[in-house]
């Protein structure tokens, strides 16, 4: 189950990857390589920072294929992927809920501060995106416009607080992955975005 | 004493990500993440290489707390905090001085080559800036402009010539933050910088 | 005989990164800053990622030697190296020949499977220049008009097919290195790229 919503998430990644890369005429490597880095830079980040090496996607093999395989679709398909738009929002929302949660359990395993677990899980699920948009030559995107960090942080103290109550693990696990893509969800409905923030 | 200068540090280099991510027009969430990166970016990158993971911040969140609350300080003063503008740049100053330092300690902790000891050292200290600047789509202004690094090599040279004297520990480690320091500050007085080089 | 062929493409990695740097009017501190990532930084990476640490340029003091010696010749010939380019571009393609075998024996030891060791060697090779173009401010250059990685991914494809095969180990390696380099210098003779792509 986590894993079908694991390889959803990465589809999507991977496909944001390619649009990205195609608006800036890149070929067909530089293509594959920033769907490649969209879909695990945040959590090859976490792992490096963590210590967890080999990095996960060197030891599984499945992303790797779901990759390539994504990536071939998008471009074939590149004239008409419009029509998938909102599946592909859905993913990629559902997938920063998963990323957020299990970047969150693997600071717990490496025995780390609550915040700098959430931190980790914030980072697994946004840092793709950042890592993408740097090698595209633009200013990260969340930086600027997206409520999509913020959701991972609401999600992330989400999951802490509940773990103070008497509530089983999995549901807190599912509770605050939950909060993550309602927050996601709710601000693009409502065009919500955090300030900006500079001097007069 | 030395965790003072270290917390001084990393107030200014909070604050000047700040400073930094508000002239490119960046949320709430952007502002953050400019000024932890450019606060812990430096000894990330020193940890990374060595591979002492978790890396630092990871495992004290003094860290954490001191750039959280630095930031929203910058924040909310945003329109007057050039009056604290020498303030900052000697805490930064102060700064690098220490963290270059710490950096070759690491280094040798490692039992590696003094060379690569103060490249260490100097990526302490310089490498939270270049970060910040790659984060906000700029040409790093340490390769262009700054005797900043150059501050650090010195130090670094220092730190290394020192030791072969008969010379307790401490007084090395002291003398070569001083070193640092008083170039850079030498540096900015009269206006010095390293030439710029380019092909006829 | 290996070891004479990794410095020659040092050489060549550290004289790129610095013509480059120089064309940003960058210091002489940012100059040395990319020599050094270009020539080093796909190999870094690698090594981070497989969690092969202290990194490899901090055991070996040869790289930075020849690194800081090459950066001094480029500056101070900067006005006449165009007469080596044909060198240089030589030295380039074998040097991205034995990084890129070297690279997949390293994923060899660390028993990845074939696809991510010729990620690894393709990385080794490629990455220094992505680094350096990013710190430049650049779209990298290989993502969008050079056969360059292609030519890495034919060498390490060729690496496994033999290795199926009867043939000693160091045959395989040489094999694979000359399908590197014969790719890149027919690919550039013939001025063939691969297409780009983008949305109409």
């Amino acid at each position: 189950m986590f894993y079908t919503i694991d390889i959803l998430g990465t589809i999507a990644f991977a496909i944001s990857g390619v649009l990205v890369a195609m608006g800036k005429k890149m070929d067909l490597f530089g293509i594959l390589i920033i769907a490649f880095v969209t879909a695990v830079g945040g959590g090859t980040l976490r792992d490096l920072l963590i210590g967890n090496t080999p990095v996960f996607w060197m030891e599984d093999m499945t992303y790797s294929y779901i990759i390539i395989a994504s990536s071939v679709f998008a471009i074939v398909f590149r004239n008409k992927i419009n029509y998938l738009r909102t599946s592909l929002f859905l993913f990629d929302t559902i997938g920063i809920g998963l990323y957020t949660v299990v970047g969150i359990e693997k600071g717990i395993n490496a025995e780390l501060h609550p915040i700098i677990c959430v931190a980790l899980g914030t980072m697994s699920a946004c840092f793709g995106g950042v890592i993408r948009d740097i090698l595209c030559n633009e200013i990260p995107v969340i930086f600027r416009k997206e409520i999509y960090a913020t959701a991972c942080i609401l999600g992330g103290v989400t999951y802490f607080l509940l773990s103070e109550l008497p509530i089983e693990d999995n549901i807190v696990f599912v509770v605050a992955g939950v909060v993550v893509i309602t927050t996601r969800l709710l601000a693009v409905k409502f065009k919500i975005a955090l300030p900006t923030i500079y001097r007069e």
